[in-house]
């Protein structure tokens, strides 16, 4: 247990625009059993918990905004088991990616989601995260098998179990995925593995507009393909990155793909979207075979983020999240292009093409109130046009602090019935309060 | 509306040997619109209501075993859109399988959850069902995007959106999946569609025993095989098979696998499940790559159980529906074997190899209390065996009125949590009463 101020600060903010706040203790539980005394006692004094992972959280959701515990998990490090027979991992929730994967391929397996950041285990299920892998292997809800978490009221619980399937009984499993620490803390995660494909290859490919590289996109997930990334980037991003990592690739609109599986699965897979993509007018394809230049690639794609506020100094940044149909993508984004013209806002637009979900990157002058101004009216107007559109306002991010109105406007008619929820595993409301919905208090 | 004596017999059963009840009433609503008018009136004078898709469920799910109102979708029969460019459906809950194959086949286009009976797609999401081939594309909240649903109150919500994914709050979506019909009344269901594979081939695999078949199954899903079938039948069923349908299959424990892709990735997938085969000391090995023959075997698949009735005059079958890691399979199997042995009982062993889903099809004496106290036993051993072995009491199924012991067994931390779910959505508790928790007034 920890209120030393450097302590509070760290557990203040995550990695975005939202306000910090600090809590008023950190506590560093080792087990599931301290995780449970924390629990009761936070009950028995009604003391706000926040759970805590990596802190790369994207919307404000390990923020303490009513103070009271941060929960760091990140000494439940252990990875509990590989079962190779049955390709699932059990991990403890402060598990991070990265361990996972070294963990994992050491048997010539691994698990695919990936959100760039060096998150969590226990934080990806908390948000549901994605990456750039989900147009193939979808997001955690689709790869987690069963979670073991703990109560507000220190009970613990288990949920799914290790066969392949069941029906035993209400999907607790999916309501604790993507419920942003508001309804219980996950200790553990099981979750399925993948053999590594033996062959991979990365494809980048540049267009004249942003939105033909979305045509293209758009038709490779119609011909029903298995590729395994299908990400976009605009020209301001692509800059940002040669700049950033001394890279020369081609600053346009583009796609980067990936195939992976045996060597006449991929080839067949990149022939296909070739095709559409010269289709679409697209200027230079280009394939990376080589290993390392395929790393480089998908390394520079997910510094994006770090590149884009080196380009921007003194600016900070704040992304949108909206996800349409695949269908719709190119209509979204040049309506996201017209809409940052019109406002006279700078940003880059970037993506997971194949997913239908598009990041714009505003680039900020914190001490610019107008400016300010204007990207609140940008999101909001980008958010309109996705639920239009017959999308969400989060393809990934989740909810958070900065969605609660968001959420109501797409699915106020459910609002009622997860407050609900909320009420059946957290009667005391000290389950990351003021995230997903605005607090008891303040209804 | 209906009280016909025929009409309400119709709506008293399920198709399994769970006790018919009749409802008080047969409401026919041609709408949603309709239907919301029929839940607003039951909740004002606290009538309990049964949906009822196709009759085919095999837990009791349709028994309307507090009587009221047997809530009868079959009219919402309308395919409301086939996206090409998304690749999903969107049908009213009446619609059943058969009807959705026919409208998607005529794009190229095939909805994958097969549970056997033509079943309608609310019933299906309603259960989560699954079906021979769950193995590849998972089972009905795999491939469910979106419902539209009536509350207990009559009012009408939408989950889940367009967009491929979504982190907007709770999953309700999942959460009403697998729900049994006791939490609100689906209307309308968007699904996600495939492309129909341009190659398919069917294989037949003869083994010494049961368990090496298994010791197969469980090699192929360790191997991260992507075949798109993979059965287990035991020597009585291929028997009962080959006298109800005038095939000459090999009578003895064998996998049915099928592989469905390009032309190289099947025989890729088909030549290591050969090998992995032979290794298992399998005795005959027969490819189906003529079409007609291998719908001839997946229909005789699809017989099985009323191959099994046919073959056991005036007995009624028991089905279990445990399952396990798939690693565990081959002890399952032998340790059902030694419990039908030792107890006496007649009993066909088969199921989802690939999943670890099997179903011992126990055909019963109806009039023999002591042999159905046997079948008693035997359930509850195979389900203490499965829950050892970390499994579930229902790989498919579901709870219904049959497993409400066994959920408690396997969950019993979970089952106030789900109870709690199901007051916020039918607080008067008129859905589906007696399913999945002992109704209210029992407890």
């Amino acid at each position: 247990v920890s209120d030393g101020d450097s302590e509070l600060d760290l557990h203040a903010a995550d990695i975005t625009f939202h306000k910090p706040q600090r809590p008023d203790l950190v506590v560093y539980p080792s087990s599931t059993d301290e995780v449970s005394r924390v629990m009761a006692i936070a009950s028995e004094r009604r003391v706000p918990v926040t759970p805590f992972g990596a802190g790369s959280s994207l919307e404000g959701h390990v923020i303490p905004t009513s103070g009271g515990i941060s929960l760091d998990l990140s000494r439940l490090d252990r990875i509990v088991e590989i079962a190779l027979d049955d390709l699932s991992a059990t991990v403890q929730a402060g598990v991070t990616r990265l361990a996972l994967e070294r963990a994992a391929g050491e048997h010539g397996l691994f698990f695919p989601v990936d959100p760039g950041a060096d998150a969590t285990l226990g934080g990806m299920a908390a948000t549901n995260a994605a990456g750039t892998t989900t147009i193939r292997y979808g997001k955690m809800r689709a790869n987690v098998l069963g979670l073991e978490a703990v109560l507000a009221d220190g009970s613990i619980v288990r949920t799914g179990g290790r066969a392949r399937k069941s029906s035993a009984g209400y999907d607790l499993t999916s309501l604790l995925v993507g419920s942003e620490g508001t309804l219980a803390v996950i200790t553990e995660v099981r979750v399925r593995l993948y053999g590594i494909p033996e062959h991979v290859v990365a494809q980048r490919i540049s267009f004249p507009t942003l939105e033909a590289a979305c045509r293209t996109a758009a038709a490779v997930v119609a011909a029903g393909s298995a590729v395994s990334r299908l990400e976009l980037l605009d020209a301001w991003t692509l800059a940002a990155i040669n700049a950033y990592r001394g890279t020369d690739y081609h600053e346009g609109p583009c796609l980067l793909v990936e195939a992976a599986g045996t060597e006449a699965t991929v080839e067949a897979d990149l022939e296909l979207v070739r095709e559409l993509a010269e289709a679409d007018g697209a200027t230079e394809i280009v394939d990376e075979r080589d290993p390392t230049a395929r790393a480089r690639l998908w390394a520079a794609r997910h510094d994006a983020t770090y590149a884009a506020a080196a380009a921007s100094p003194g600016r900070s940044e704040r992304a949108t999240d909206t996800c349409v149909p695949v269908s719709e993508l190119a209509g979204a984004v040049a309506f996201a292009r017209a809409e940052l013209e019109r406002l006279g806002l700078d940003g880059a637009i970037l993506g997971h093409a194949g997913d239908g979900n598009v990041h714009v990157s505003l680039q900020l002058d914190p001490d610019d109130p107008a400016e300010l101004a204007l990207a609140d009216e940008f999101v909001q107007r980008l958010i309109a046009d996705a639920l239009a559109r017959g999308g969400t306002c989060t393809g990934e991010h989740g909810i958070g602090l900065g969605k609660i109105a968001a959420l109501e406007l797409e699915h106020g008619d459910l609002v009622p019935l997860m407050r609900g929820i909320k009420d059946v595993f957290d009667p005391l409301g000290i389950m990351n309060p003021g995230k997903v919905f605005t607090p008891r208090e303040e209804r």
